[in-house]
C-alpha cells in the first residue's frame, strides 16, 4: 500500500548536512535583513496561490523546500527582525535565544511535570529565581518563597491564569456570577480577552479614567469599586499595566494597592513590555509596588533578546495557582508528585503539554551577561530620547504622551487623515514599518524602537521618511 | 554604568558558527540517544544544585554553555526521543520539524494576524487544508467552507476555545449559569481542566459510563442528559475522544452524534493521539462521524513527526470562535482586517501572540510525503499487535483493553502490588520508560509505541526487560 516500507527518517548524519544548511539560511537571512521591504507588500491570497493545492505523495528533496522558502513565504512576510521594524513591539530573535531553542526542539522533551523530564522543570525555577535578581523582583516571586516563576507562552496566557486564580479565590458560585475586574481601556487586548475568558462579560470589566498620561487614576478606581460593592456585585481583581501598548503609561501601582489590600482584591500586573527595562538600576522604579502585587507578568520575548514564546509570570502564591489548575488522573501520577517535593508546571498554566522554554533564556542570559542585558536596554531608551526631541523641534509634529522608555507616540499636527496617509505611506514603502493608535481619540503614531538589529542610523532614516511622507502627503515638508 | 556600551550581539557570522556547533551536538544527541538511561535518573534537587546561585555578570563563552549542556541538563532530561520511550504517548521531533522549527525561530515573526506576516496566515491555512485531505476529514473543516483549522500549541488549549465557542453560542448568562459538559472519565485531564477554565465547576461535568471498551455508553449519555433537562440545567456541549489517554479507547461518534444533534449541542472530538492514524486508509474509520462534530483536535505533535507544539484545530463554523474571542484594539486595526477578506488567527486562539507554526509542519509533510507518513503509522501499530501477541501467550500476563492503534494496556496477573513492581524496576533500570494507569481499578502496564526511534528490536527488549522484571518482583518469570 505505500511505495516504501521503511518512512524516510532523517539520519543523524543527513539531520547534521541539512542542519547546516538551514543555519546557513538564517545567517544569510540575519546578513541580509535590510535588504527586504519590512512589510510585506502582497495581498490576500498571493502566497496560497503559490502553494501547491495538494500535499506530495512522494518524498520531496530538502533543497526544493529551502528554494520554496526563498521564492514563496519570505516574499510574505514582515520583517519582525529588520532593524527598520518600529511597529508594534519588537520580538527578539537572537543568536543565542535562537540555538536555545534549536537543542528544545533536538531534546524534544515534555516539560509537563518534574518527573517527564527534572532539568526542564529546575532551570525554569532557577531562571526564574534569577531574573528576580536581575530586575530587583520582591522576593515573594521567588521559588524559595510561598510563590514562584513559570515561563508562559505568552502574557495573554498568564494574565489568564491569574485571572482563574483570583476567580478560584472568589470561592462560591453565587460571588463569581457577579464578579468584576478593573482595568483601563490602556491595557492590553488580552486583558479584556482572560476576564471573557474567565466568564467576566464586557459589561463587568471596568474600563476606570485615566489621567493625562494614560494612567488609571486611583480615585476613579476606588469609586467604581465603591459603586460595585453598593450594587451587590463582587469586585475580584485589578490589572494594573507597567507599559501599555499604546504609549508605555505607567499606572501608579503603590496607589492601586492601597485600595486592592483595603478590599482584598488580587491585583494582577503587566508589565509585558515594560518589564525588561528593570534589568537597569535606573528603570527599577517601574517595579515599585510590584510587592503588593499578586500576580505580575513580562515578556522577554519582546524586549529581552529571548525569541517568542517567553513570558515570565510570577505569583505571590503558587497555592492559589495550582488550586486552581491542577487535575492529577491515574496516568500523570508518579513518586515525585506524590512526595510533594517537586514543581510540576503543567499545573501552572492553561495547557498539559509544555516545550522546555527555560533553555533559550538560559542561553541568553550567559551569552550577554547582566551587563550586555543594560546595555541592550539603555541604547534603545537613548535613542527614543532623541527621535521624541526631533519631533518636539518640528513644528508640525507634536509628541503626546511621555516617553518613559522606547517607545514614542506622535502625530503629525493636520489631523487624523493626515497621520493616516503618513502611516500608509510609511508602511507602503516598505522602508520602515510603524503602526497607529488612538490616544484621546486622536490617531497617534507609534515608533517602538526594540530590534537588536536597528542602530542610531534606522531611527534617523525613519524621522527622514516620516518627515518626508508628511511632505508628500500635503502635511506640509 | 555598563562595562562596554554595545551589548554583545551575535552577528550573523557568529551565529553560522555556533548554529553549525549546535547542529552538531543535536546530530550527536540523536546518534548517541541510546546511550542514555530513558528515565532521568536523578532525585528532586540535584540539578538546581549544580547551577550558580547568581546569573553572571558578564557575557561567558558559548563553549562552555554546551559545556553545561552536556554535564549539568543532560543527566536530567528524561529522553522523549529514545526507542526506548513506551510512555505517554511520543513526541515526535523529526529532523524535518526541527529544522522547520529553526526556521520558525529564525524569522522570528509573530502571525497574530495576516498583516503581520501574511505567509505565516496563509502557509498555516494551506498546511489545515492539505490535512483535510491527508486524512479524509470532512468538507466542512476546509478553509473554503465556513469552517477552518488553525493550529495551537496543544489539544489543551484546542479544546478549551472549542468549549468557550460552545459557551458564547448559549448566549444568555444565565444559562451559562447552568451550562452542563459530558465527557467521560476517561477523557484527557485536559477536558475537565478546559471545562474548569470555561467556568464548569466539577459537580457539573458529568463522566458518562463505559462500556467493557471504555468507550463511551450513549444510551447512558442520553440518561444524563434528560436528567440534566428536568432538572432546570442547560447542557452545553459533549466531548468525545478517538483513542484515550489511558486505552485508546474509542468513543461511538454517530450514536453520540445523533444526541448532540437531537439537543442542539456543541460535539468536540478530542483525537490527540489517534487522529494521526488516520492518514492511513484503513485507519480512516477512525473519523466516522466527524463530519457531525462542530470541532476536532488532533496532535501531529504527538504522532506525526512534527516536534512540539503543533495541535490542529478544525471547527465547523469559524465564526462560533472568532465571536467567542475576538477583540480590536485600535493598535490591532488594519486595512486587511477591515476588508474581511483575510484570517487574523488571534481570533482562534487563547494568546495575542503567536509563532509561525505552519513551517515545521509544511517540512515534514514534504520531506516524507504522504506516503511516508503511512509507512510511519503502520510499522508501529504493527509492533504493538506483535506485543500484544506476546502479552497474550504469556499465562502470566493478559492484555485488557482493545489494541486499535499502537497502544497497549496490559498487566501481570498478579495484583496491582506486582504491577506497580515491575513498573519501578522497569524504570530505574534506565533501559526503557513506561507509564501505569487505572483501568477497572486495577494497576494497568501501558506500552505506547511512537517514538521514530523505535525499531522492533527495541519492542522486544521491552517485552524481555518486563518479564525479566516480573520474575525479579516475584511474579514468577
Amino acid at each position: 500500500m505505500s511505495d516504501f516500507e521503511e518512512p524516510l527518517h532523517m539520519t543523524p548524519d543527513e539531520f547534521r548536512r541539512r542542519g547546516h544548511e538551514v543555519v546557513d539560511w538564517v545567517a544569510d537571512y540575519m546578513a541580509n535583513i535590510e535588504q527586504y521591504p519590512v512589510l510585506a507588500q502582497v495581498q490576500p491570497g498571493d502566497i496560497r496561490a503559490k502553494l501547491p493545492p495538494h500535499p506530495p505523495e512522494h518524498p520531496e528533496p530538502f533543497a526544493d523546500v529551502l528554494a520554496d522558502l526563498d521564492s514563496i513565504i519570505v516574499p510574505g512576510i514582515t520583517h519582525w527582525q529588520s532593524p527598520d521594524f518600529f511597529a508594534y513591539f519588537a520580538s527578539n530573535a537572537t543568536g543565542p535565544a535562537i540555538l536555545g531553542d534549536l537543542v528544545s526542539s533536538g531534546l524534544g522533551v515534555q516539560g509537563m511535570a518534574w518527573a517527564t523530564s527534572p532539568a526542564a522543570t529546575e532551570l525554569e525555577t532557577h531562571v526564574c529565581d534569577w531574573m528576580v535578581e536581575v530586575m530587583g523582583l520582591p522576593e515573594r516571586f521567588l521559588s524559595t518563597s510561598d510563590g514562584g516563576g513559570v515561563i508562559q507562552d505568552s502574557a495573554s496566557s498568564g494574565s489568564l491564569v491569574s485571572m482563574l486564580a483570583a476567580r478560584h479565590r472568589l470561592g462560591s458560585a453565587d460571588a463569581i456570577a457577579r464578579m468584576t475586574l478593573y482595568t483601563t481601556a490602556q491595557s492590553n487586548s488580552s486583558i479584556e480577552k482572560s476576564a471573557r475568558i474567565a466568564g467576566i462579560p464586557h459589561e463587568r470589566v471596568r474600563f476606570i479614567d485615566v489621567d493625562d498620561t494614560f494612567a488609571m487614576r486611583p480615585d476613579a478606581l476606588a469609586a467604581a469599586i465603591d459603586a460595585d460593592l453598593a450594587a451587590g456585585l463582587v469586585p475580584m481583581a485589578v490589572v494594573a499595566t507597567t507599559g501599555t501598548t499604546s504609549s508605555a503609561a505607567l499606572d501608579p501601582l503603590h496607589a492601586i494597592a492601597d485600595i486592592t489590600e483595603a478590599h482584598g482584591l488580587w491585583l494582577h500586573v503587566d508589565g509585558a513590555y515594560a518589564g525588561s527595562a528593570t534589568v537597569c538600576p535606573e528603570f527599577r522604579y517601574l517595579n515599585d509596588g510590584l510587592e503588593r502585587a499578586d500576580s505580575y507578568v513580562f515578556n522577554p520575548h519582546k524586549w529581552l533578546l529571548t525569541n517568542f514564546d517567553c513570558s515570565l509570570l510570577y505569583v505571590a502564591d503558587r497555592d492559589a495557582l495550582i488550586d486552581a489548575l491542577s487535575i492529577l488522573p491515574p496516568y500523570l501520577r508518579n513518586q515525585a508528585t506524590e512526595s510533594g517535593e517537586v514543581i510540576d508546571y503543567r499545573d501552572w498554566q492553561v495547557p498539559l503539554g509544555r516545550r522546555f522554554r527555560a533553555l533559550k533564556l538560559w542561553f541568553v542570559l550567559r551569552h550577554y551577561g547582566m551587563a550586555g542585558l543594560r546595555a541592550h536596554i539603555r541604547r534603545h531608551v537613548a535613542w527614543a530620547r532623541e527621535f521624541a526631541g526631533w519631533v518636539e523641534a518640528d513644528p508640525d509634529f507634536e509628541v503626546v504622551a511621555p516617553v518613559p522608555l522606547a517607545l514614542v507616540c506622535f502625530r503629525h499636527t493636520g489631523g487624523d487623515d493626515v497621520n493616516r496617509r503618513i502611516l500608509d505611506t510609511c508602511n507602503a514603502s516598505g522602508e520602515l514599518y510603524l503602526i497607529s493608535t488612538v490616544l484621546d481619540d486622536q490617531v497617534v503614531l507609534r515608533l517602538a524602537i526594540g530590534s537588536v538589529t536597528t542602530e542610531r542610523r534606522h531611527v534617523e532614516a525613519a524621522w527622514k521618511a516620516i518627515t518626508a511622507a508628511a511632505g508628500c502627503v500635503g502635511g506640509s515638508s
